[in-house]
């Protein structure tokens, strides 16, 4: 039986999705034993599953929360949930409140694994090639980092999408502003350099943001700062372009007739740009899968964000890493 | 009269689109001398209009093509058009060749302006409100920046939004992961602080990537490296799911019904997302007008870079940013 640690609490709607959640994840596994933690009173509909153990903790971490916030915290279920990750010698843990909070007291708790400089926030983008998605990291768990941090970077997402994504040999580029060899900032030329001198396997050179999700590329490497401000920059235009679509049908009754018509491609173009199905983001380097939902989780989305942390923990990613670390270390 | 200078070749369809782009452009402007430089043979629907002169050159810089190429390269249009620039003192000049070309030979023949410590390459964006674009700069003329280069680009997107846009108090933001003051790389952090330091009218705080196109912010200031990867971005979404609409609608013959009924609000979408009616981009700090039109560009976008070129002449835009510069340095 795996171990999870669910944190219920602290997203926007809070356990009216994240309840609803784990209860269609369990529908599909019955290999997990899973640790509900929030106020017991709104974690009723989950008592009656053998596999859920449900733990009170009253507090709700702020969304603007950092790690010194959730650290005196004390009942949060937050918290609480990392303290009982610990404890049990959990597998995974599930959360969907604070970004900042929940990865860097995750951070801090579970710390890094040995040889790892920095964690790395991870997260599948969709591509324009039908249900290809490419990993790109980090997204946002650091504010700047080193070439030698990008080196690392580029190890965890290739050990990610060959034992998640199950991609043998992953095609692996560094996000810059230029295709060429010497294009980049300071810190991306000097890893690009580095990686090329270790000859690392998969490693295809630079990649334009413009073509970032043509479907080419299996992981793409970025600083925190960058890498955020990609997939922002992404996630706006994304939902910019779809409210324009909604509008666009909803223009007058022939637009809507014509919606009639044509829906099925549309709502392809929805479930592909869709990033509910990612489940959110994952904390890579840290002893133990650590999941982030999306903080606007629906039941649906969190459900995901658990399956990933499922996959993540089936696949052994957390051992996968300290070897792979280990062996680049000789 | 005013002087711009236009390079009609190196774009992907040079004269083919240069050429009527300038045709376009004369129907509107008879207070404009021009100066066209090219392969002189593909000039000749040209040659009758009086405020246009043919200037013959015979190479054409390749779109990879840096500085040093550009400067070797003594009979190519691009670099007998930066000559003939500060041969006659011209106002402008427009070229749809090699970017980093362009932009670095035209740095170095026109010198930057007194003060000013880096030029930044500008670019308007589309919003969410019909109409409002946002400038963003640096979108990639450096690989790396200081604070103190981010708080230039901070007045010179100001002066911009001001002169050219009109906008009496632009509202200014730093591109940052995150909208409170202490977010940022070190960089964006230290630029944050001189500019409140400074109490610079207008500066109001970070802005995450994902609320960058949503029509609060006239002016959004991000280093280059950064800018680059947001400008790509969004474009290659933006082109992504251009591309999912049109074919959703092509799809079967009842999507193409439905496209019948619903294509008004669909032309809309295209044009706002449109690049080709900003241009191109524009190189700020510099002794002229310097205005990059697309690599791609046809005869009305070439006409849009052109008329670009003319507004900041128009607008005095090189002597304002002096002044601007010159009240900052007391």
């Amino acid at each position: 039986m795996l171990k999870m640690v669910v944190d219920t609490m602290g997203s926007d709607n809070g356990t009216s999705a994240t309840v609803p959640g784990i209860i269609t994840f369990l529908k599909n596994h019955n290999d997990v034993e899973i640790y509900a933690v929030g106020k017991i009173e709104e974690l009723e509909a989950l008592k009656d599953y053998p596999n859920v153990t449900l733990i009170d903790a009253r507090q709700v971490v702020p969304m603007e929360a950092g790690a010194l916030d959730v650290m005196r915290a004390k009942d949060s279920s937050m918290l609480v949930a990392i303290n009982k990750f610990l404890e049990v010698g959990a597998d995974a843990i599930v959360s969907a409140g604070s970004t900042g909070g929940f990865l860097s007291s995750t951070t801090l708790k579970l710390k890094l694994i040995e040889g790892v400089e920095r964690a790395a926030l991870i997260s599948p983008f969709p591509t324009k090639i039908k249900g290809k998605k490419v990993t790109v990291l980090d997204i946002g768990a650091n504010n700047e980092n080193t070439p030698e941090q990008l080196v690392q970077f580029a190890k965890l997402g290739k050990i990610y999408a060959n034992k998640v994504f199950g991609i043998e040999k992953p095609n692996i580029y560094l996000l810059s502003n230029g295709a060429e060899d010497g294009k980049g900032s300071p810190t991306v030329k000097a890893a690009h350099k580095l990686l090329k001198q270790e000859n690392m396997e998969g490693f295809k050179g630079n990649i334009e943001a413009r073509y970032a999700l043509d479907g080419e590329a299996d992981v793409i490497v970025t600083g925190g700062f960058e890498g955020n401000i990609f997939l922002k920059g992404v996630e706006g235009v994304a939902s910019m372009m779809g409210k324009m679509i909604k509008s666009a049908f909803k223009r007058n009754i022939f637009s809507m007739i014509g919606y009639l018509f044509a829906n099925k491609g549309f709502k392809e173009i929805s479930e592909t740009m869709e990033y509910k199905s990612t489940g959110g983001a994952m904390l890579l380097g840290v002893n133990g899968v650590v999941v982030k939902g999306h903080g606007s989780s629906d039941a649906y989305s969190f459900s995901c964000a658990m399956n990933v942390a499922y996959k993540m923990a089936k696949a052994n990613i957390v051992e996968q890493i300290k070897e792979g670390i280990k062996e680049n270390a000789k």
